[in-house]
Formats: C-alpha cells, structure tokens, sequence
C-alpha cells in the first residue's frame, strides 16, 4: 500500500523551501520505487488567511491520516497582532498536540564543510554532534490555567502554568535513552531542581528510567550552566533531554553554534513512531519571497523523515550523501557562505541536490 | 555616621573569594576615609549546617539593616539531597525576595587583556559590552501555586505557576530604560510572547513604559531567537531586559561568552538603590579550599558596591583601575589563564590588586 505524506509549506520561507524538498522527495521516491503519495495542506498564517483559523480541520484530518509530514516554517510580523488563539503558532502547536508529537529530536551538527561558519573557534566546536531531546507536548507550552486577569487592585497579571505529570516525563525520558543507545550512551539531563519543583519531580523519574538502560549513563545540569557550557565547551553533551522551554532555548543555542541552522533538519514523533518533519530554523519572513533561502534543513528532514516514519533508509542515505556532494562542490546559499564568495539560490541549491542523487 | 556592609561568604568558593574582597574593601576604606564598617553573617548551606535554616532570622535582620550587602555564592551537592525549603538557594532568594532586590543587573564585558579566553571568534566578540537587566523578585522563581501533587490517577505531577503583574514589569522596565540612558540608549526585551500568554502582558507594559523614554530605543524579541542571536552576534545588544527565568539563562550564557565569568561582579537594586553585590559565577564545589578560584567578579563587585550603594564612585574606579592593572601585568587565575601559563592563586591575586591600589 502506498504512504502518505503530508506536505504543510506554511508561511515565509516555507513554500520556497518545501518546493525544493519536494523535488528531491519526488526524485527518489522514483528511482527507489518508494510508492510515496503525497498532497498538500494550509497551516499557520497563510491557513488563517485563507480560512480563519491556522489549522484548519481538513489539515488535522489530513495529518491524522498521513504517515508522515513534511512541515516548512510558520509566523510572521503580518499576524503578530492576532489574538493568541488564531496566531500562526497555534496551528504549528496544535498539530503538536492533537498528534502527540511529544519527542522533539534536535540534532546539531558541525559540517565539515561549514566549519568557518560557526562563532565558536574551531577547536571548541570542530567534529560537534550533539542531539537535543526536547519534550514538544507538555510543559509551560500547554499548561493550566494561563491568561491574563485583572487583580483586585485594578492591575493585569500574565500567568502561565509549568507542569508536568511522571508519564510524560517517563516517555520523553525512554526516547532520549533509546536515541543514546544508538550514539555515544550519554544523556543529560537538564532541569532547574534547585528552584523549580515540577523540574525536581522531572529529575527523579529521569533516575527511575535510566535503571531501565544500564548501558546508559546519565547525569543532570541546571539549565543555567547548561547555556553555558553549551557556549564553553558543547563537545563534552551526547544527548541533552529537557522540557518545551528549557528545549525551545537550548536547542536554538545549539543549533547556531555550529553555524549552520539552514542546515539542520527535526523530527517530531508519537509514541508509533510517526511524526512530522521540519527544519530547526523558524520563516525567515525577512528574505520570504527573494529566493535565497537554504533548503537544505528541509531536504534533511525529508531524509529523516525516509528513515523514521517511511521504512526507507537506503533512500534517506542517498539524500544525505547528496547534500554533502553538493557541499563538497562548494555550493552555498547567502546564510553559509563565506564573506565575498558568490551564493547560489535557493532553487540553484535544489538543482544541484537533484544532480547529486 | 558610618556605612554598615554586611559580608555573607557562603558556600563552596564563597569565603576564598569574599576574603580577598573584604581586604581590597579594607584598603579603599582606609585610602579613601569612607568610614565603612562591616561584619559577616551566615547563608546557604553553612547557614543550615550550623542552624538549620539557609537564611537565619539574624542574617536577614543584619541585611534589612545594612547599606549594601556583599555575597560569596550559595550552594554545592553536599546540600543537594535536601528538601526544597531549606536549600542553600533558598538563602539566596529568601534575601532578594525579603530585601525587594528585583532589578539585577549583569554586564557581560569581554576585558581586552583577556580576548584568547572567549570560546567565540574574536571578530565575533572583540569590545562585548552588554547589559542583562534580569527581573529578580518575581516571575516563575517565585510564583504560587506551586509543588507536586498526586493525580487521581496516582501518578505524581510537578507544577509551577509563570506570574507577572503589571507593576512588577513596570519597574524593571524603568531600571532597563534608566541603565540603557547611561549607556547606548537601546533596550531589548526578550519574551516567549508567541506561546507565553504571561509574556504578551511584559511585552505590553515594555511598550508603555518605552513611552517615558523617547530617547531610548525599544525592540523586542523572542528568548529562543535570543539563545541564538548571543552566539551569532552578541555585540548587536546593549541592555536586554527579561524575567527572572530567561534572565538567569540568558545572562549565564551572555557572560560565558566573554571566556571569562570569574571576572563579572553582579548587582541586585531595590527601589532605593540599596543591593546585593556577588560575583556571577556559583559557588564552584569542585574547586572549593584549593585556594585557585579567581576573586576578581568579587573584587569588582565589591567597586559596583561603593559606586550605587555606597556613594564612592572614587574608590570603585580606583579598584577597576587596580585590576585592570593586575590584568595588564599578566597575572591569571587558573580559570582565565591561557594553556601552558603558570596560574596564580587566589590570594596572589588578592595580593596583586593590594598592590596595585
Ligand atoms: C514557532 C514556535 C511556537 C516554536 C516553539 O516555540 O516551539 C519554535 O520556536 C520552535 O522551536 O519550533
Ligand atoms: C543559585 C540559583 C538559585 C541562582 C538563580 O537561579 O537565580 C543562580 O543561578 C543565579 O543566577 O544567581
């Protein structure tokens, strides 16, 4: 039978990226007889254009039924005045939940290629591979009660509710503890124990699981030290697990560090195995429509979406090796580019991948 | 009449460091005729290994009386174990929280004698000069309600509550604008305003009070895209401003940055501009009663001290001046020293700085 995919451009850079993602997706769904179906869907600022709401029902169903998704980028300054609700975020989030996409896997990754790129000297960020578990459908992002209300003194207050029970900490805790079993055997544990009660219940159960994974060592670090010693010295993390907020901040730290965002592809998977798939960079609502954004990111997550939810690892391994050819040739878009070289297009990018295949 | 400063050591390098400050204060206050008097109280863990409590009544009683107060730093794993209520940190924030310190104030400055310290590229870092002004009273530190629970289902659940009200944002929002006044004239204040419903109200209020200050600027931004900005290009800042959380990530990062966070004193001001000055650096057990922790962030706190607290602006630029001299001689504690220099210690350090004075 054939497999689904579901393919959500989204907002700013979104379609421009997607666009290129879908070729190569359409390349080696022919050439490796992958019977690969996929369609299209509205979500986040162009959905609430279009419909009123930044998920629309058809798109839920849709992603309900799909074996996988391929997501591009959501928001921009054009709905920042929204009211929360119909924000172009909650249709990124609400797909979150309703599919219980609750494990975030972040890698970053330093290049090679790309290694004049980064900030960092070269020998404190050279050969970097970490990978950041983040948990994506509880915490502070979806706690109760939040809002804003008038105190009786006549003055607003903003609230918003941290919580997490010991089950979803007891997932996100196994899939960072399986993801370490593949690697370097490492998880760190990052919380806020010291001033935070729901992070010290967060702590514990991460002790109870890693007695399930004796091959496994783990450690803790308050999230504090761990933005700095991602900054010090991040070669010393194998796999980091946290929650939404703490992951939402250190993932992008980590991200950068190597230079390269345009570069890194996610994963967002349930409890099956199924997920969607998306660059770790945001929509670019700055260069939208100019034609130079990096597509690589989401050539990436295509390719991680092959081998997580599509059973198709010879096929995620060639679009892999494609896209280190490409670099290998000295292809770069505007965001990796050294100072003075010339840098190819964003559909330049996507022809040059499609050859390397 | 005289000045009453009250010295809290604290834990792990906390007595090292606060020594050689108390010595450098000794010295100014003789040169300089300020008439400062201290004495020294208890907090953090040797507060509760001795009485029970992180912060005895009689260390808060002595704080509510003095006119500045000079802190080590709290805390270490031999604490760790112990419940939240009487943990050294509990210290710490029982002080900032009783004394109203809500405005913390930490620069990160990369010292030119020390550019091979930071882990970012020089181009990068070279002439950082920033200002983290990071809420201290409030936020989710401090929120209720708050603590774990059992479900009816009986798994446990660790919750914590994200509150600010307007007034709390209004005040940081004037010391951010006040500092920003003394420096480059423009205000950053990260917030989670897109998932946040407690961060659309800071943003709000940020807007308003930027009204009172026409000659400063205001932007904003998203605490992810902070993360990421502070290694990209952390000299595009001047003051960020941001709540008790983001403040204490972000601001560790900020000053990791520099490669040299044992240099980097702190200030927490309540509304009458009385403080609590500590090095921004922890309370280091691994290196505790080896004698090579650096002093300097005390030292220099102990200079941010006579200048907001003490009305002393001559003797805190003639103790910049001292350890800007030590540096320029080239002596280094352990934590700053380039590979293959012989480090000094703490007190040749504290030694160097007399001397210099
Ligand atoms: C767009 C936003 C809601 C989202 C988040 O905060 O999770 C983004 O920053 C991310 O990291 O995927
Ligand atoms: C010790 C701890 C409670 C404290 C905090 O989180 O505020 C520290 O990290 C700091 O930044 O001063």
């Amino acid at each position: 039978m054939s497999k689904q995919v579901l393919v959500l451009p989204g907002d700013g850079i979104g379609p421009e990226i997607v666009e290129q993602a879908v070729r190569v997706l359409d390349a080696v769904n022919a050439s490796f007889n992958l019977d690969i179906e996929h369609s299209s869907a509205l979500v986040g600022g162009s959905a609430y254009d279009e419909t009123g709401s930044p998920l629309p029902e058809e798109t839920l169903t849709k992603a309900k039924a799909a074996d996988a998704i391929l997501l591009g980028a959501v928001g921009g300054p054009k709905w920042d005045g929204l009211d929360m609700s119909v924000r172009p975020e909650k249709g990124l989030l609400g797909l979150r939940s309703n599919l219980e996409l609750f494990a975030n896997l972040r890698p970053a990754i330093l290049y090679p290629q790309l290694a004049d790129a980064s900030s960092l000297k070269p020998e404190i960020v050279a050969g970097l591979d970490i990978l950041i578990v983040r948990e994506l459908t509880g915490g502070i992002y979806f706690g109760q009660p939040r809002g804003i209300r008038t105190l009786e003194n006549g003055e607003r207050e903003g609230f918003n509710t941290y919580v997490y029970s010991e089950s979803e900490i007891r997932r996100i805790a196994r899939s960072a503890f399986e993801a370490a079993r593949q690697r370097g055997k490492r998880v760190c544990s990052i919380d806020k124990s010291n001033v935070l009660e729901v992070t010290v219940l967060w702590k514990e159960v991460m002790e109870e699981v890693a007695k399930e994974y004796p091959d496994v060592e783990l450690s803790h670090m308050l999230v504090d030290n761990a933005a700095m010693q991602l900054v010090r010295a991040p070669k010393q993390f194998d796999v980091m697990v946290t929650g939404n907020m703490f992951g939402d901040i250190l993932s992008d730290a980590a991200a950068m560090l190597t230079g390269s965002i345009g570069m890194l592809p996610s994963a967002s998977l349930n409890a099956e195995g199924r997920g969607m798939y998306e660059p770790c960079h945001g929509s670019a609502p700055d260069i939208a429509g100019k034609g130079i954004a990096n597509p690589l990111a989401t050539i990436l997550s295509v390719a991680m979406m092959l081998r997580y939810s599509l059973d198709a690892k010879d096929a995620a391994d060639a679009i892999e090796k494609a896209v280190s050819d490409v670099l290998d040739q000295g292809l770069r878009t505007a965001d990796i580019a050294s100072q003075g070289s010339k840098p190819v297009s964003t559909s330049q990018m996507g022809d040059a991948v499609l050859a390397a295949l």
